[in-house]
């Protein structure tokens, strides 16, 4: 060992190569309008984030409740609005209980690493979250990662395993790829094999199934009650903060043993009751989820017709792949110019070779809109085939 | 293994042994006015969860911006908000960089184990709260756990490495105990062996230090590029979120590297402007921190004068050990009949045979609320005694 080295130096050097590598980020500052472009890159599917009945929900209590909710849920940070919100979460969604998180992050810890441990397998799925990756590490379980949407991997490892006990768990709505996955054979399986299957259905929760309900719901398992599920109240519903749904034997394991629910601050009162008012939209618009996956449906078709890599969009997120990195940035410098706004996504977001445009269509996209997508889908097809 | 068993079966038995061991919570929902209890429970140790000024920041921030961050701060969920609040946490703790997260959690999540990794050797201190040590199970580093405080058994697990980097974990405040960390003695070992130092600055921002700066600015270590800090919004600031402060490099590798930075919604705009305008108030009231500290050891005092067990707070936290799980929630419930909400800790949160009753100073303790709260353990050093 080197006398006293510069404890920063090594950063320096993993920066340069990450720069060399085009794996560098910068964080841009939004505007509060977005520099008028067409917004393809948040995952504000259904438009909430600035709905009017959603921002006065919020604004109402934060004036009543304050601004924090000042301590773990489990000591000053569960208001009368939180116990209102998993009610209306149980509602929404058939669960038979509900609890809310500060994000969706922390849910899936709890969701995963509270009910595995060392005599419980995981089998995760190659596609799922980084949230879901970090809990099964913080499991401690033995994991086995199968691969994408390979049911009879899953129930493979399920067969063989030695441990008594076993978690399956898997995103809904892939984040990136934004396919579905196979929920319905998966329960089967878990079932066969007494297993609880995880479902993280946070791009599927006001997107996917009758009125938005979500994947599990969509595949009449809402009443199973060896499914847990986890949702994030940051995306369709516009809010921050995330919840686990599932049977009091989980809830109560998770409130007294979880440790990202026990040692974390409660969601803030504003975030709770405009999650609250959204779910309220959801319920008076019920068209609204319909509409978002439409929406997806014809920009999937337009970067088809444009000769662009995509798949079938299941919701709201439609990929465009593009393979290296620089390329990927290259198209989302291009929507740019011509007017839109794309999510970028290199490794570590995605596998390398594998950097895309992440384009997420919004229930609120009108005509004008699609014009000026067509527009910047046209231009990156061009630069794609002049490389 | 038996086919097809009940998975929730093993919650069931796991939650009764729970029940027995006196370890089961419910959540209590808060009213607004809470029940017009004394509170000595919350982490608002300034009183600005309720504070006007503030919620009237973040309202006007919600209809700005709206109720969401609508995704990663990679994608759209930085605004010129967050770049502001990150501007003004550097201002006020004279850090040369900040990273705003939606929870303290996950700044420490992505402060350690960005940081660390397979060739770095953690140095994490016993007391360390449990996102610390999720961190630390994250990092895939090695990890050695040292004594409360112990500054010796720290330099020498960072001399007998053999890894080339290594980083030193610390709160500056412990969460429960309430006492403070040698920071200026870890900082001379940590450079004596070339390792970075990791500051937890959690129930210390807004408390300790001059104007309320922090245990590493009052330690005069501000402007040490080899110290890191990480703070939470959720507490003195009355609001939510946490942050990362550090030298241009630690924050380039977390924008580029950070996995719960990276796969998680920004902060919502109106917490973000919430920690802001709090922020503001701590510099135009400058007495606050001082305050609260002497609050904390009027606390203290009057607990030792009624043979009740407590420390000398650093702090606004004064914890009064009691041992039994079923003594401390007897201690709160006597709390809550005499007009204090007290916080009851239990294992997982404390170590077993630990339990206790968590007090938190505020600022805007009034005399009337020190009569009460006299009340209240008076009678719980009366059920001591008799037990
Ligand atoms: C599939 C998935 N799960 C969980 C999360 C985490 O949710 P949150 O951002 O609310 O923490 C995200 C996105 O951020 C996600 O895409
Ligand atoms: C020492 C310490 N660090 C980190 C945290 C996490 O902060 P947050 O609640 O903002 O996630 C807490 C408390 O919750 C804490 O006490």
């Amino acid at each position: 060992m080197e006398q006293t080295p510069d404890p920063l130096a090594r950063f320096r050097t993993a920066t340069a190569a990450r720069e060399a590598a085009g794996l560098r980020r910068t964080l841009r500052a939004r505007t509060p309008d977005d520099d008028g472009l067409v917004d393809l890159a948040s995952n504000d599917y259904l438009g909430l984030a600035r709905d009017a009945r959603v921002a006065q929900a919020a604004v109402a209590a934060t004036l009543a409740w304050g601004t924090g909710s000042t301590g773990s849920r489990l000591v000053t940070g569960s208001t009368a609005l939180h116990a209102r919100l998993e009610a209306a979460l149980c509602g929404f969604t058939g669960a038979e209980g509900a609890l809310v998180f500060s994000s969706g992050y922390l849910a899936n810890l709890a969701a995963v690493a509270a009910l595995a441990g060392p005599g419980t397998l995981v089998v995760s799925e190659a596609g799922n979250h980084a949230s879901i990756v970090d809990a099964c590490r913080l499991s401690r379980s033995r994991v086995v990662v199968t691969p994408h949407k390979d049911v009879t991997a899953v129930e493979k490892a399920l067969a063989d395993r030695e441990e008594e006990h076993a978690i399956v768990v898997t995103d809904a709505v892939f984040s990136v790829d934004g396919d579905l996955a196979p929920v319905g054979e998966l329960h089967a399986a878990a079932v066969r094999q007494g297993a609880l299957l995880v479902v993280d259905e946070a791009h599927a929760l006001g997107v996917i199934g009758p009125e938005g309900r979500g994947a599990v719901y969509g595949a009449g398992l809402a009443g199973e009650r060896a499914i847990v599920r986890t949702v994030t109240l940051s995306k369709s519903l516009g809010a921050q903060g995330g919840a686990v749904l599932g049977a009091p034997e989980v809830i109560e394991t998770l409130v007294d043993t979880g440790r990202s629910f026990i040692f974390d601050t409660g969601l803030a009162p504003g975030s709770v009751a405009a999650a609250l008012a959204a779910l309220d939209i959801l319920r008076t618009q019920p068209e609204l989820p319909e509409l978002v996956r439409t929406r997806a449906e014809e920009l999937a078709a337009m970067a088809r017709g444009l000769g662009l890599e995509t798949g079938e969009p299941a919701g709201a997120v439609v990929p465009i792949v593009l393979g290296r990195p620089e390329t990927a940035l290259r198209a989302a410098a291009i929507c740019t110019e011509h007017g839109v706004r794309a999510g970028c996504f290199r490794p570590p977001s995605v596998p390398v070779g594998r950097s895309c445009l992440r384009l997420t269509a919004r229930a609120n996209l009108s005509s004008d809109d699609l014009a000026v997508i067509r527009g910047a889908l046209t231009a990156v097809a061009e630069m794609k085939v002049s490389m």
